[in-house]
């Protein structure tokens, strides 16, 4: 499982706030935190400054990568802040994301194309959110064909299958469980990658049904993460459920998660 | 989702001495605690008096039955304790357990032939344990046969595909995950259930591991489970994974659950 910490995105107002005044050492804490809490990669994401989100990416890469070794999740759908932050970052960056609307698909696709890059590919249409196990399918179809086109290897892609409230339709969160599965399946080799924060919408306990639907998602194949890392639960049920679908070999990493203290809630 | 509340075990000190004293009061403050937890059965064993367990089996059922309106599972594999348990008990029972060994099977089936009664069906053969999700098909296939052979109807089985210990071999909990999705597309309208804390065998943070790998269960399809129902977490994870399996109209049981404080932990 890949961890993709979550907490360096401009629409928390802490981070806005720090991205503006180029408060590296904040920005520099959070993503320490997030490397120390397990992160695989450091998301990264100046969306809400619409005009000046390239230079304020770029200085995001440069500042978290100052104090970490992990690569980041360039987190947007604008070809000119993904360049910005490409042109400075060191090893193998994530492209959070490409989806199949037309416009974001064809601005993208040349970024990545015959790259090493990893790539999120959202399943989303300009027809729109998907709604059954089959609307994703086909949109995963169509992007996994464009993409390994353009000679990206299926191992650097994760599919999002994206997740939708189970207030709205009480269908929705095996929809999408069985999305994943099904994705594993048709793509030897593909990954699955999300944040599933939006099953919970509109409903309490949000925290633990998030922590119980990661555990579900990794039943089913999911191995890969946006979330917070300094979810202590979260990460535990992570932990633990790799483990428990043998994905850990001897159990190791769940055995020093447990002396390290992740457990004792 | 099904919940046998599995407390009633003479192999735990307390009951053992409960049931050989006749402290009905003791029996009944468990079987109450285990109702109002949202147990749908009491599971009621007394193994451990091979001597002595049809009539202790009989008083366990009587005992139970006074104080709650919810069925008990006859939890033994002997026929004269489990007759001696039916003889007294009012409404619709479960077996726990049959099994495809010779001798268990040709004991049992005669007692739930052509009834109403609910039948856990052990994958265990005579060739010991079952290890991959192949072996547990096999096993199913032989009981499904014979159970419906027996005019037992497909909807009153309950196959256990037997957890076994992760600390033994890395994947077994995938293929007893992978045996409940198997067994619950191969035959409509049957049911899974299991105790599953054998999963965690030999490791640390036990409680944490087992109540996970119930979320995953259910995301696998699992609909009864074998627990404590005084384990307000263990519980909490099934209401939370059944409400994001899509189990649970407009997450009514959720929310009622909710409300009545199981998530505040």
């Amino acid at each position: 499982m890949i961890v993709i910490g979550e907490l360096i995105n401009a629409s928390r107002k802490d981070i806005g706030r720090a991205i503006e005044g180029r408060d590296a050492a904040a920005i520099q804490q959070v993503a320490k935190d997030q490397a120390d809490a397990g992160a695989d990669y450091i998301d990264v994401n100046a969306g809400i400054f619409v005009d000046r989100e390239p230079e304020h990416v770029r200085w995001l890469v440069e500042t978290v990568q100052a104090v970490t070794n992990i690569p980041c999740a360039i987190d947007s759908p604008d070809p000119a802040a993904i360049e910005a932050g490409l042109a400075v970052h060191k090893g193998t960056a994530m492209i959070n994301s490409i989806s199949l609307e037309r416009e974001r698909c064809e601005n993208l696709l040349p970024l990545v194309a015959d790259t090493d890059l990893k790539v999120i590919a959202l399943c989303m249409s300009d027809e729109g959110m998907p709604e059954t196990v089959d609307d994703r399918l086909k949109i995963a179809d169509a992007l996994v064909e464009r993409l390994t086109g353009s000679m990206v290897k299926v191992e650097n892609i994760y599919v999002d299958p994206l997740v939708q409230p189970m207030s709205v339709n009480n269908g929705f969160g095996m929809e999408f469980l069985n999305a994943v599965e099904a994705i594993m399946e048709r793509f030897p080799g593909i990954h699955t990658a999300c944040g599933l924060s939006n099953i919970s919408y509109g409903l309490p306990s949000r925290k633990f049904l998030n922590q119980t639907f990661m555990a579900m998602a990794v039943a089913k194949g999911l191995d890969g993460a946006i979330v917070d890392p300094l979810d202590r639960k979260m990460m535990a049920n992570i932990v633990a459920a790799e483990a428990l679908a043998g994905r850990d070999d001897f159990c190791m990493n769940f055995l020093k998660a447990f002396r390290s203290g992740l457990f004792a809630f």
